[in-house]
């Protein structure tokens, strides 16, 4: 009685709740919901890289999964005593003084630049240049921790481009937040940017918040990147709260939006691959590959084994972003499925289809070679403006054909990610995969077992980050002492395990090094 | 009265014929026949670049389209006094002692290597390959006028990869022929090995065929590429006939099958792109671009402006092998429309709506960057196993951007061979464009023209190859006294002319150093 827990996922394309018994770990009942404004493509523009998401969107798709999500759990939606979530990111947003992001002023409604700027949006390369120019010639280098190299796809970058795209926004603007931690804030009712919990799991990776140099970069440097940043001055925070801690109670008007008991422990928002890599039961020693439209790749290490070394190229690395108390690092692809869907779109076949006609050929070094960069590449080493490529082709080369050396591109592009983990220290010695495609596509996963030489086993379980996010809330709401416990008692089994083929291995070694040579 | 010629072009797909009035130039009558078991895909697999054509389908082609020529020509039909025609090339095949095609036995008639090879067949890369090692050692270099390297596309190659892939042949096989050879053989009835005519622009182009080494390379030099080639020992040739020159008389069995009068002059076969350069009009300066499904890049130049020089990476050079008395050089890109074809089918779309939506699009130094070698490169500097690619790709890539993206690949590796012929002393200054590209594809066109930064005029004629060859016959037949003067009277007017655009010439400019970067 009383231990159920909902975990909250909120990912690209839609919002998905899970209702999980926190004690035996079994799933009660489950939802999912779309975008409505998103799926309609009403602010985005692919040719642009921006992709933008209304607020409301987020507002009203949770209510209804929620509301889904308890209608199928019979008796047992009476005993919910905690949530917590997870959100893309850095998908940050423009607030006023309140800490309301401004498209929900009506004078902005349809302002995109007012909107939550999507994690893979590219609009802020400029930006992006110009704050590692800042970072680079600055002492601390406040990219240190992420790799070296600050994205595009990150909240400062998106924030001073939203400030210079759309100037009459200046009026209103106050502070920015990101999806994760406003969702907290309203839950738990208060938004106010100074006074806001803000995730350390979030500020921490897209934000260059680093205790080490006490929160944020400084207002100087903030102000040297650009003086439009200095609009924020006074209006942002210092401290940052890791994943098993409670943001506070369920307010009454939300309990009564979502149909919940009033003061129930809402947990901390947190980015969703890390969260994802918790549900998926991440040790150190393992990599959890989130696989989606993108990637996360996520690994944690003890301080023992890392110490205060930086690892080069990977693009964050925060003490308590993934698991309180160990070093996460966060690694991954710009884009994965992405890619399969961009080319399903190209030459009007399926997925599936391509697949069947790709499961079919022979594998030979005179295969196509792509390179995986369609949305630039984020690990190893950030660079939003390299493109993919299609090498190899003939006038015999079928969409067949093609897609395969896609499939290996992104395959080889995991490699590269792995290779680069072990060369700066943290072994890899076991893959857990989780997201859609870990579980949808058996050609793309024994392809990349194949290529990485490394078996590769799935989860069982299609909702790893909410079920992630239900271990944060069974740990805010006082069931669990830690989050290792949670996961003792909540983590899911394998359903699959793709182990390499050595004779193709050895092939892929080779056309590996002809991926690497078309970088 | 009296003036009737025909000129009859076989093309890759199908033939065609035109009866023309050879003092006023008119066009009297066309009829065009496709290959019946080319079409049906019979003996061809794109996939492993085997390309090859049945002699039945020339002969039952052939049939065909000169009486529909003859019906549609009226009472101008009895005024026929000669004929010639030209090929693909080199489009050779294995005959037996009578020279006849291997595939008219019928033992053979279903072995895709007792047919026709097509020019574009690449099946032979290791036979090209050897022949060019022992061709590199000896002395004369024998590719010495074929651009220094040989290639799989030409008849030494192709007739020994035929011999080691079907030994079973060998009872039978005495001697080879190319396509052009064979039918003037056949239509004035001599196709005996040893004497028939040969064309000295078939010969000089593919066979390595030199006046300045008595004739083809010697047996010792073919026994050392392979003893496979001694079975030609004695069955070959030593002499060639320029194409002004006549044959013989029409036999009567080929009188009654084509419904001509016995005894009209046949002309020489030649290369088809080379028929077509003459036919619309060529002269020392000119390049003639014939544009199909690949290129032929036809220039001539006077022995006083080149003398002993070779050209260097141009893949043939041959003494007489277009105009009588000049130095022919043919150039050429292995793949042209081809490319549009291929990426039509990859696509799913056709052709029309793919130049729509490229010509809608703005000219950037961002948009995708492809390279042209999808059925490997023949000018500048052959090399068949390089292949296609696109750069440049990311999510929001179209259809209609990497179309365009094709386009502009084809008019780049065009500017490649201008940029050679410029380079190696032979002056282009005036481009004509003939062939199907040439006169349905402004956006081709125009690109073309904006890349090259030259203006090109597009013939008035669909015929120009089998206008060339009328202009052949009525030399053969005594009409005219000469190429020229042939010229002067039958060469059709301009129906279009493309100036470049000064702006996008540059950006074209700095999108060619992309594209030779990526080479």
């Amino acid at each position: 009685m009383g231990k159920i827990v909902l975990g909250i996922d909120f990912g690209s394309d839609s919002v998905r709740c899970v209702a999980v018994d926190a004690v035996s770990g079994k799933e009660v009942s489950t939802a999912t919901v779309e975008y409505p404004r998103w799926k309609a493509q009403l602010f985005s523009d692919a040719a642009e890289g921006r992709y933008r998401q209304h607020p409301l969107d987020y507002i009203e798709s949770l209510e209804k999964c929620v509301r889904n999500t308890l209608a199928g759990a019979g008796d047992a939606a009476r005993d919910v005593v905690g949530l917590a979530f997870d959100t893309t990111a850095s998908t940050p947003v423009l607030t006023d003084r309140k800490g309301t992001p401004l498209a929900l002023l009506d004078k902005y409604r349809d302002n995109p630049d007012a909107m939550f700027i999507l994690w893979k949006d590219h609009t802020a390369i400029a930006e992006a240049d110009r704050i590692n120019e800042v970072a680079h010639s600055n002492c601390p280098d406040y990219t240190s921790f992420s790799g070296g190299t600050y994205s595009c796809e990150w909240v400062w970058a998106k924030m001073l481009h939203c400030l210079k795209s759309s100037p009459e926004l200046k009026e209103d603007v106050w502070s920015w937040v990101e999806h994760g931690d406003w969702i907290a804030g309203l839950l738990t009712g208060n938004t106010d940017p100074g006074t806001m919990a803000r995730s350390r799991c979030i500020a921490g990776h897209k934000a260059m918040w680093n205790a080490k140099w006490g929160g944020l970069p400084t207002e100087g440097f903030l102000h040297e990147v650009d003086p439009e940043l200095d609009i924020f001055k006074g209006h942002l925070f210092r401290d940052t709260v890791t994943c098993d801690r409670k943001v506070g109670g369920l307010t009454r008007e939300w309990a009564e939006r979502l149909g919940l008991p009033e003061g129930i422990a809402v947990g901390v928002g947190a980015i969703d691959c890390h969260v994802g890599a918790v549900g998926a039961g991440i040790t150190p020693g393992n990599l959890v590959k989130v696989m989606g439209t993108s990637t996360c790749d996520i690994a944690i290490a003890t301080y023992e084994e890392v110490g205060d070394r930086l690892l080069k190229g990977i693009c964050g690395q925060v003490d308590g972003s993934v698991v309180p108390g160990k070093i996460g690092f966060e690694a991954g692809q710009s884009a994965f499925g992405d890619i399969y869907a961009w080319f399903s779109r190209f030459t009007g076949k399926g997925i599936p289809e391509l697949t069947a006609e790709a499961e079919k050929l022979p594998l030979t070094m005179d295969d196509p070679v792509s390179l995986d960069w369609m949305n630039g590449r984020r690990t190893p080493d950030a660079d939003p403006r390299v493109k993919g490529l299609i090498s190899g082709l003939t006038l015999g080369t079928t969409p067949g054909m093609v897609f395969k050396s896609l499939v290996e591109a992104t395959a080889f592009g995991s490699r590269a990610i792995n290779e680069r983990f072990i060369q700066e220290g943290v072994p890899i010695e076991e893959i857990i995969a989780v997201g859609g495609i870990s579980r949808k596509s058996p050609f793309v996963m024994q392809t990349m077992a194949d290529v990485l030489g490394m078996p590769i086993k799935v989860l069982d379980s299609d909702n790893a980050c909410a079920l992630g996010a239900a271990m944060f809330a069974s740990v805010a709401a006082g069931i669990h002492p830690d989050v290792e416990t949670a996961q003792k008692h909540m983590t899911p089994g394998i359903c699959a395990l793709y182990e390499p083929d050595a004779a193709r291995h050895g092939i892929y070694d080779r056309r590996y090094a002809l991926y690497k040579a078309l970088a």
